[in-house]
Order: C-alpha cells, then sequence, then structure tokens
C-alpha cells in the first residue's frame, strides 16, 4: 500500500484524490491546503490540515499547486530525505527544493471541475532524480489505471507546449468556427461530427497524412474565396498563416513576387 | 424506391454509392464516369457507363465531381427538365446550368479512399430551387442514416469555410505537435488522449467554455517561455496569433506600447 500526502486544492489535485480513493493500492494519507475550506467537505473521508507541520511520513508527496507555487512550497516543507513529487507540464525537476528527493508525477489531460475524468485517456509523464523512485511513481500512476511515460523535464516542456497547439489552439479553431457560423445562423451541430472525426482520424495515421483540403491542394481559387467571405482581420491572419503552413509542410513552394528595391 | 444516377468516381461519388447499395430505399441505376476504368470494377453491381448520352430517366442524378467541373459537366447532361444536384460545399446552386431544376446534397465530412464512412456521423446539407424537391432530397439522406439540413448556398460555403478552420487547420495544428515533439524523441501516443478529448468535450459545453491554458489564463510568463522553446519562426507566429485570437475572445486586453514618434 503507498501512503501518500496532497497538497493543494485545485482540478488536479481534486481529480487526483478522487481517482486514488478508488484504487486499493494507495491510500491518501493526508490532504493538506493553504485554507481549509476548498477541503473540509472531504473531512469525513480523509484527513485534512491546513498546516504544514501536522503532514505525517508518507511514501510520496504530490505537491499539485500552481506552477508559481511549486518552489515556494517545496522549501516550506517541514521535512527533509522524503519523496517529493509536482504535478506540473513545465516546472523544472530541479525547482523543487534539493533538501527531499524530487520527482514529477504530470497527467497530461485537459482537467475541467465539472467533468469525471477518465484516467484510462490520461498518460502520466514520470520523472525521478532517484532512479528507485521511478518504480513508485510507476505504481502510482497505474493505481489510476493512467498509461505511463518516462520523460526527461525538456521533453515535459515540449509536451507542454505541444499540448497548448493541440489543446488550447485547436479549441479556438472550433471557436472562430462556431463564431464564423453563427454569423450565418447556422448550426454549430453541423460541424461537430467532422470535428471528432478530425480527432478520431490520427489515431489512425499521422496528422500529415491525414490532411486534405484547399491548402494541401494549392486550390487557390477557393483560397481566395475563402480568404474574401472572411470578415474579421484576425481570421484572415489565421487563415492565411495555417494555409502556409500546410503548404510548407506539404512542400508546396510558392514563387515570390520580387518587391522593387528602393 | 428512389432511381438514382450518380456522375463522377472521386471518394464522394465511391462513398455514395456504396451507401446507397445498402438501402431499401434507394436504387443506383447508373453509375457514369468520364473515364470507364475508375468503376468498371463495380460493372456487376450497376450499369457503369462513360457516355452520357446513355444516361436514363431517374429522380435525381447526383454530380459528385470536383468543384471546377460541376458546371461544365451540368451543361454538357443531354437533357432537361429533370433533378440535378452537386455535392460540393462551395460551389453555388445557380452554378448548375438552369436547364434542369437544381439542387445540392453536401455531405459535410472528411472522406478519404481507405476508411469506411458512418454516414450516421455525416450531416448531410439540402438545397433545392424546387420546394417540392427538398422532400426527395430529405429521403435521399435518410437513406444514407444522416442527419438532413436545409441549408442555403451563403451559408454552405460559410460551412465549408467552418469546416477548413475545424478540419483542415487543426489536423495542421496537430502536425506541428507531432514535429515539435518529435524533434525531442517524444512518443506522440502521449498527445492523443488529449487530441481526442479536446474534440470530445465540445460535444457537452461551447469552445467558448471549454477554453483553457496559458493564454485563456493569460499567463505571461508560461507564453514568453513557449515562444522561447519554439525553433521556428512559423511556430513562434503561429503561437503569437492563437495566443492573442484567444486573448481577444476572452476580453483580454493588452495596454499597447506607445510607439515613438518619427
Amino acid at each position: 500500500m503507498i501512503k501518500i500526502a496532497i497538497l493543494g486544492a485545485g482540478n488536479v489535485a481534486t481529480h487526483l484524490y478522487k481517482q486514488f480513493t478508488k484504487s486499493n493500492a494507495v491510500v491518501v494519507q493526508q490532504w493538506y491546503n493553504r485554507t481549509f475550506d476548498a477541503i473540509k467537505s472531504f473531512q469525513n473521508e480523509t484527513e485534512v490540515i491546513d498546516d504544514l507541520s501536522q503532514l505525517k511520513e508518507a511514501d510520496v508527496y504530490i505537491l499539485a499547486v500552481s506552477d508559481d507555487a511549486v518552489a515556494s512550497l517545496s522549501q516550506i516543507l517541514p521535512f527533509e530525505n522524503r519523496f517529493v513529487v509536482h504535478t506540473s507540464g513545465s516546472v523544472n525537476i530541479h525547482d523543487l527544493d534539493k533538501k527531499n528527493t524530487r520527482g514529477v508525477f504530470y497527467p497530461l489531460q485537459t482537467f475541467s471541475s465539472e467533468a469525471d475524468v477518465d484516467f484510462n485517456n490520461v498518460p502520466v509523464c514520470i520523472e525521478s532524480e532517484s532512479k528507485g523512485k521511478l518504480a513508485l511513481l510507476k505504481s502510482l500512476g497505474e493505481a489510476l489505471g493512467s498509461k505511463i511515460y518516462k520523460i526527461n523535464t525538456e521533453q515535459r516542456q515540449t509536451l507542454h507546449l505541444s499540448a497548448v497547439f493541440v489543446n488550447n489552439f485547436s479549441n479556438q479553431l472550433y471557436r472562430i468556427a462556431h463564431e464564423i457560423s453563427d454569423a450565418k445562423s447556422i448550426n454549430f451541430e453541423i460541424l461537430k461530427p467532422l470535428i471528432q472525426e478530425t480527432a478520431r482520424k490520427i489515431e489512425d495515421m499521422s496528422p500529415y497524412m491525414a490532411q486534405t483540403g484547399p491548402a494541401k491542394r494549392n486550390d487557390k481559387k477557393t483560397i481566395k474565396r475563402h480568404l474574401k467571405q472572411l470578415e474579421s482581420d484576425e481570421h484572415k491572419a489565421i487563415y492565411q498563416l495555417m494555409t502556409d503552413s500546410i503548404k510548407r509542410t506539404h512542400g508546396i513552394v510558392e514563387r515570390k513576387r520580387t518587391k522593387p528595391k528602393n
């Protein structure tokens, strides 16, 4: 049985807490948060505390707090030579105070407070400065039902950046499509199956192979008409930039117009 | 029983052919293509022809050809006062020759030649200059198992444009994430659950509500670090533009630096 303490009360902390309590391999011994109110509703299930000095010995302390708080919280922990991990995609493992053995337990997924999380679909990226502790983090991830990947800090930071592209930016493209279609009284439902299929398709083939459309075909007539249709300069700029990006990826080279010299 | 003729042999034509042959409500009487070779393997199932003059009377002629070919093919059809539809997202209904009654039967989905298509997930957008023919198109769409939406040409062209954003451009974001993570020897599999969840999430909430991440939080430190991490100018430009777009959507206004006057 792995004994853990969770520190923090945000989405990641809460989803981890809920999922760990379902596992027989892990016990959440204590749940700490700076402000007691955020976690007090769980006081009948586990020991909830707002005082770091009350932290008992545990196999791992999971700092599921905001990026900015990781370093400072790790510094004020009132113990040393124990195993402390953070859950951030972007914080360096060495930002944790070196008085404890350091590690990372980064679940790569979009967590919202409302929706339930299926941890089978949450890859967990683990890192540890102590090789011996990797097995512990692996067991912890498996207790969640997650797939485990061993990656280093640079890779994790790159994953975090990649996640912004596939999650935040894709979602903003959905938003733009929503705006454009709303303006013409089109039911956004019509686009949802295409959105699902676009994501599903890359399960079977690379995004490179999955690409279609006017940019990939270098269909100048359609591209020109689309740019004309767009009413917002921002949308035009995004259309142009993404079209150029697709062309470059697929080796479509345009002859550049020669600019007259001064 | 609706008698149809399909004209063309591309992905849309082929998927429509295959699905219609499964329906008891529709019979594909003839399948025409300019070059016989593309369709001759189906000659034991239906009448395949490469000569327009052989076209028999049908309830509807479906021109599933490339955008550029719609108008010209409609002009050389050797009959009039029949019902002719195209399947394009961007071609105006009036680009069809007016000697026949005109309509549109636009399945909004990404079709690849290999993969089977589940028409339950293919919304079909219909339009007709004859109100009486709309019911026919509706039955045709239902025979495929599709959801039917009545929309006009302007709306259809806007949908087609929106589809470029959610399909081609999202896919290119996946591609960029693939490039970035490959460069650091990261298994792209790690990002796939996030890609699926990003698409799935908007089934339950609007893209506006679903947004998260550094741009939405106006987390300048992370944005700055991400921009520094990116090695390609193109990726930096996309990151910047999409970040600005998210900020604008969520009302995050930056104070502009005053430029010194000349």
